[in-house]
């Protein structure tokens, strides 16, 4: 994941100096330099493998499209059902040879299929499933809450890698719309998804979908694949000639791909103190470049660091 | 702009229904259908003429790139000087025959002259200004508040078109990083900009960025020309090879360009009762597409509807 954040090519530089203080200053102009202080970047360098964990190939999918290969991960915790469903139509291979048939400029990219009047069969996977826009809190052992206050939830955070957020009172917990998270296109029935029809918000984040839509994972690798395709033409962005149609080749679950072949990448723990060090990073940044620290940092403005495995 | 919000092609018919009830419900499952209500569409439809207003061709740049032209609405109250020298930039054809160099995934596109050991000269243009990161609030006579909190700012809503934030204490105003914001590039220094490398917002709210950047305008039409440009390879998705470079034809200001070849919009005014309530109708939808009301609007969620001319 990218984080660096300069502006101009000199910052680049700037962006990679290192420790220091930073109160938020909603003034004119500060009195004086920031101090400079860890960025990300130097809070990954300095990590420890146990602030890592790899990603679960029974619960990642590989999406191959011209240009390369999507990697989602899934997270089972708040969908088991279309989790369970979305492997079982890439393992009968329902998605191989289907399109991505829709862009919409700051919204998203959705695939599936395209053909209404003479549908793919499905095999032995559910045409539509119970709704899994949110589950108990306790189904969810892995939440480090943000300090920060957001507007569309009273809990914001992290669990196991995912943007989440939850609310004491309900008892519930649920994945928000951040950039990269994958969610399940329905119709008007809350009941009428199946993971067959699939998205990633490729804009800023929609959070008023959240609880409105089962969502299922997060794209970890591959996101300039999708949000530079051509905006779709019809409403909603939606494609209106099959050319235009971007091909699936493949879509399969990581575990069925030869070792070989797999992707290898490992994903920060978000309830690591390292993740902590990461976030306090980006909200509150150091000088030189930067003059006024934000002193706040938006639950989809906090970087999941992704690398190579080490 | 597009605020059409269904994910199926189903929800497009679901977004053009009709008023009801929608309190913040942070529960499991609503216990009952949202009533309908109306949809941002339907606002647009039922405004008066007095509702919106035409762009200023003064202070309205066209930018012509490969499939077409990018319109930026210039905001002199809040960087008067670098609005000024952006106008004297494209008037004496700065930016023609330069080039997008760069294009970071979830970040920003921005443009200016890559040829850092042959600088393209400036003429009566000024190399670097002093920053307006901020300006006195008493300057935007045109704010118009959100109710809706926000953790990076005391207030934020709008300030005739432009999503704006305020702060009572230090008296200062200023422009918000939310999708489509054109900035000014600057080096380590406040002081270092001129306008003459600018970038525009092509991913969630950067909104760190406020108060450390000069902020000048809003891509008004034509974003999808830029966000779908392919990410950079170098660090910071800057292009690494001429070829890639995506040439601007010219820059210039409307008002310069004849009044045939201008392009006709008009944006809401962003303090009419129209305005309102199209950001009541994304705030808290009806259903029946939507289950749960989100009860919240972020800043950077919230339309500013742009159409043609009427």
């Amino acid at each position: 994941m990218d984080v660096l954040h300069g502006i101009n090519k000199a910052s680049l530089l700037a962006a990679l100096v290192a420790g220091g203080l930073a109160l938020p200053v909603h003034g004119a102009r500060p009195a004086k330099e920031l101090a400079s202080k860890p960025t990300v970047a130097d809070v990954i360098k300095a990590s420890k493998p146990s602030d890592w964990r790899a990603l679960d190939p029974d619960n990642t999918l590989y999406m191959e499209v011209p240009g390369g290969r999507v990697i989602i991960e899934l997270a089972p915790t708040f969908a088991p059902r279309h989790v369970a469903n979305i492997k079982t139509l890439a393992r009968e291979n329902y998605f191989d040879g289907l399109a991505i048939i829709r862009s919409q400029d700051n919204w998203v990219v959705q695939w599936g299929d395209a053909d209404e009047k003479n549908p793919r069969p499905m095999k032995s996977a559910r045409a539509t499933l119970p709704a899994e826009f949110t589950v108990p809190m306790k189904n969810d052992v892995h939440f480090t809450r943000l300090p920060d206050r957001d507007g569309y939830a009273p809990r914001v955070g992290h669990s196991n890698g995912f943007p989440s957020a939850r609310d004491p009172k309900s008892g519930q917990a649920w994945l928000t719309h951040c950039y990269g998270m994958v969610g399940v296109g329905r119709d008007n029935g809350a009941d009428s998804g199946s993971g067959s029809s699939l998205y990633v918000v490729i804009g800023h984040a929609p959070r008023h979908l959240d609880r409105n839509i089962t969502v299922v994972g997060r794209v970890i690798s591959g996101m300039p694949l999708l949000s530079i395709l051509p905006r779709g033409p019809a409403p909603m962005g939606f494609y209106d000639k099959p050319e235009q149609h971007v091909p699936i080749a493949s879509f399969k679950v990581a575990a069925d791909v030869p070792e070989a072949e797999r992707s290898k990448f490992e994903v920060m723990r978000t309830d690591s103190a390292a993740y902590k060090a990461a976030v306090e990073a980006q909200r509150n940044r150091g000088g030189p470049w930067t003059k006024v620290a934000a002193g706040h940092i938006d639950l989809c403005n906090a970087p999941i660091p992704v690398r190579e495995q080490q």
